[in-house]
């Protein structure tokens, strides 16, 4: 972190104290009510990312980016709309970071800049993590990056008239941190991303009783994910466990799948390595860069000895090596698919060699995973999965924690959040199951505007925006529905294009009419289809000109357009997009 | 079933008694060896079809269909390759259809045409359903179908050297049979998908012990796709105790969304609101279809004052509804996305009615499910899914129902069938780790042939040809791995048609050079891009070509698209097709 010091400034609890609270912020005036606005994180997950406005100041919480949906092709990602704050950006004392995952601090790099780059607050990790993401992005763009640093859960921060303070929580990526955000009247309490760890491996499980004693009314914001999450979470402890029976048992060499934000967990693993002799490489460019993130800040002690380089990994004896790497999702250029591929400079899979998924499965990519797995399955004599023993923890709650926690803060208010709507709903059922009053609990949508006065809270009727803003390649926000509705429509049925050439005089066709079609069918097998097309845009050419008037050519090409979509249709039943070019010479 | 009686012949038990399977077909001769051939089913679930071979007889099990993967865009489906089966159609005696469902039938419409329509063997429900497939592909084409039923499962039906015997087996669908097919030296065991209801509704529990008094060597083919399903399955009769319970007491009416292939399930509760004076409303193409072919049948018993139509639901009060529908995997236009996008012309959702998911996520759904859920969340007060209530069983086994089979049956040889391979690796641990020996399990792939000799089996080492039949329209196998890909890119970045019109004797450009794009960039909003673009198109053409000489157009072509191909991604880093029209005049 040294190198960024220069750039950021820090509030420690000391200055804080001399502080002491008091600020113009302080003393209420009539206009002063907090309001809380969710960008997004309310409907889907991912691009969480939360607005807290009281009077002339603005707090957010987290900056992350949604990935894409199957009816948005060719999209990178999505980030939150932040029109709302177009105009208030001096407004904004902070940005409040969770924790180093993508779906918290991945639309940082885009909307720190949109936003006048407003100072950033965090934990080690989260920091060292988004100024690597926005060197990433933009070259040299970190030097703009306003540091506050979370030393301590001690440490408290003036943001205008907020206060923000912190706690501990368990989540499955180093440095997550809780967030307590006061007004002058309201205390907010939002534990980011969180889990319940029954059986901690190294630390002992955690309460949240402490903060049912905070100035009310108190407004608990919950992640709730794990809504209808019935069955016991599987045990830490025992995971662990099973990780290292099966590296110590394993014959040839052990190659390990997981999430690059898995931080935590690959520590682990390479502190287990250390311990038991065995050499350990990394693959992948994210996983390879947190990793080294976190060895720099010191929260991952390894030797070189043990951590090698991949190019290195045939100077060691199979049994003795550890592969860790991502691709346990079936992304199509990550490391497992190379390997599974053949086309792994480095990696190949053994019969004797074992393979561990410890790693869940992101909604949409069952698919994928399950050819991935096939085609291991076929290589391996030993892939293991969460279907098969207990060799990953998800970092999120179940529904029992849920209710714990509810019990154990007991707060005046609660909003379930960062969960899609119908987990919100369960979440809401299992705060009334446990007597939680139904008039205290609010489902906010992404832009809904909630806002507290005299112990009141209301949903104010209209709603702020918050499109999606697509990010593909260089443009965001570029790509918007009618260019998606087009690549929906070319992935389905192809194009066809059709080019004629117009004597302007005689508005006779010069030459011959052209066909350009791809994924619709294979035009060099299928010449009669278009020469029979080509007889359809004649007809109609003939039909709808004539030497002596002018041509509004856009009715003609429309013209074109219909005969032709419903002349492939009627042989095909296939709906390309047909794209007449029609030039007058 | 009377309308196809003149097109179908019959083997009744006595016939078959008095033929006493005698004929050449038994004789053993050197050559004739058992053969099984799957040509799908192997790898991924769907496109089941197995070739039985001996001598001169071909023995055809299932002619399914599977639901194309996310790289396959606007693929309607894929069908079995059927390429080995050229020039044997004469050979095959029979195909056996397991049951109804449309990864077991779907593809007969198409294949039983391919190859001259042999005799279709099923009980009445599965050849009800094949019928009606086949009109639907093809108006007029059932009359070519040549049905054999199986009246009960102690029919035996000759076929060349074949002799096929039937066992019930539990699925859920009606009518699924198990079957037992032998030539003079093996017995095959195939019950096509199954599973083991501990607690059925309205009959005994199964046993497969008596199959395993079949003359020997037995060969057991054993659909696994629940080889890693650990859990206990839920449990039928609570399921339909839950269903019962939740139509008892809600207080609007329920929504039932499911599979129009659990005609079993719909016939319950059919039954049930008979008994309790509700009314049914069906919508869903397939679904109305299949319980009007399972009512002709005398399947399912319902009066019309109980099963109305859906444009008469207004004249019942709400509690008295019951509506059964289809789209619980979130399909676009099906019913359920039609009623929560209030595009629905009958059914209009109010908060306190219920919405049932009766069924399981299909992988590759999920997402599409999670904004169903989300939607109908939002509009309805009580929206219930396996998550949080047992309201749906599936028609598959578990891992240990997979152990109770192989010791009820004991088999001398065992392959796993009809699942993703990891599956059948999976099945494989099972079998062995109850110490069925791993030298007699066989997990074959689409194509492997294996061979039995004298108790001995053997995988041949060449396969036989099993790609991919895509279906698009009314192309069968006319979409090739090019389109696809082509389709692919295109959905990922658009196009970006480049029109450029040369004077043949100067080779100067004449007029303007026309751009057409599409899912690439909103052109409207670009023009400075285009242009741009535009003249690194002339700066190409007057590179590469001189009035003077004769100009390969083909080269000059790809030089456009190669430099306008790389000043796009330079300025957008995204990665359109490009493809340059060059007309000479």
């Amino acid at each position: 972190m040294k190198k960024t010091q220069s750039a950021s400034f820090k509030y420690s609890p000391k200055n804080y104290k001399k502080n002491t609270f008091k600020s113009p912020g302080r003393e209420k005036t009539a206009e002063k009510k907090l309001r809380i606005i969710p960008l997004g994180g309310q409907e889907e997950v991912g691009r969480n990312m939360t607005i807290f406005e009281y009077g002339q100041d603005i707090v957010i919480l987290d900056m992350g980016l949604q990935f894409p949906e199957e009816d948005m092709p060719g999209v990178d990602y999505i980030v939150p709309d932040t029109s709302y704050l177009k105009g208030k950006e001096k407004n904004i004392r902070g940005v409040i970071l969770s924790h180093g995952h993508l779906d918290h601090i991945g639309a940082a790099p885009i909307l720190l800049k949109e936003l006048n780059y407003p100072p950033v607050i965090g934990r080690n990790l989260t920091l060292a993590m988004v100024k690597h993401k926005m060197e990433d992005y933009e070259k040299n763009s970190s030097k703009f990056l306003k540091n506050i640093v979370i030393n301590s859960v001690s440490d408290k921060i003036r943001l205008g008239a907020f206060r923000a303070e912190f706690f501990d929580i368990e989540h499955s990526i180093m440095d997550a941190v809780g967030v307590v955000l006061r007004t002058p009247e309201e205390t907010v309490i939002h534990p980011g991303d969180w889990t319940l760890e029954e059986n901690p491996m190294d630390r002992q499980p955690l309460s949240y009783e402490k903060l049912s004693g905070l100035p009310r009314p108190t407004i608990l914001m919950l992640e709730s994910l794990g809504a209808t999450e019935t069955k016991k979470r599987p045990d830490e402890k025992e995971m662990y466990a099973n990780l290292e029976k099966i590296i110590d048992s394993a014959e040839g060499k052990v190659i390990i799948g997981t999430f690059s934000s898995q931080i935590k967990r690959i520590g682990q693993i390479l502190e287990y390595a250390q311990k038991t002799g065995k050499k350990v490489a990394l693959d992948g460019y994210s996983m390879k860069m947190n990793i080294e993130i976190a060895k720099k800040l010191g929260y991952i002690k390894i030797s070189p000895q043990t951590l090698i380089s991949i190019n290195d990994i045939h100077k060691y004896p199979d049994h003795q090596l550890i592969i860790i790497c991502t691709g346990a999702q079936g992304e199509g250029n990550a490391v497992l698919s190379r390997i599974v591929n053949d086309s792994h400079h480095y990696i190949k899979i053994r019969k004797k060699d074992t393979i561990i998924f410890s790693s869940s499965v992101i909604p949409g990519n069952e698919r994928t995973i399950q050819r991935l797995k096939d085609n291991l399955y076929r290589k391996c004599d030993n892939v293991i999965h969460t279907e098969i023993m207990n060799v990953h923890t998800s970092g999120h709650s179940t529904a029992s924690d849920i209710q714990k926690v509810i019990k154990q803060i007991k707060p005046d208010y609660f909003l379930p959040v960062y969960a899609n709507h119908y987990f919100l709903k369960e979440a809401v059922k299992l705060a009334t199951n446990i007597g939680f009053p139904k008039d205290k609990i609010f489902v906010l949508d992404n832009g809904s505007v909630i806002e507290f006065d005299k112990n009141q809270a209301t949903v104010l009727p209209k709603k702020v925006k918050t499109d999606y803003v697509f990010i593909d390649g260089l443009g965001v926000g570029d790509v918007g529905q009618v260019v998606l509705r087009d690549r929906q429509m070319l992935s389905s049925d192809g194009m066809f294009v059709i080019t004629v050439i117009i004597d302007s005089k005689t508005k006779e066709i010069v030459g011959h009419i052209q066909v350009t079609s791809r994924g619709f069918i294979f035009v060099k097998e299928n010449f009669d289809l278009v020469n029979a097309t080509k007889n359809v845009v004649k007809k109609v050419i003939k039909e709808r000109t004539s030497p002596d008037m002018s041509i509004n050519w856009n009715y003609v090409k429309n013209n074109i357009r219909e005969a032709v979509g419903s002349f492939l249709y009627q042989k095909t039943q296939r709906r390309p997009m047909v794209l007449p070019v029609v030039i007058e010479v």
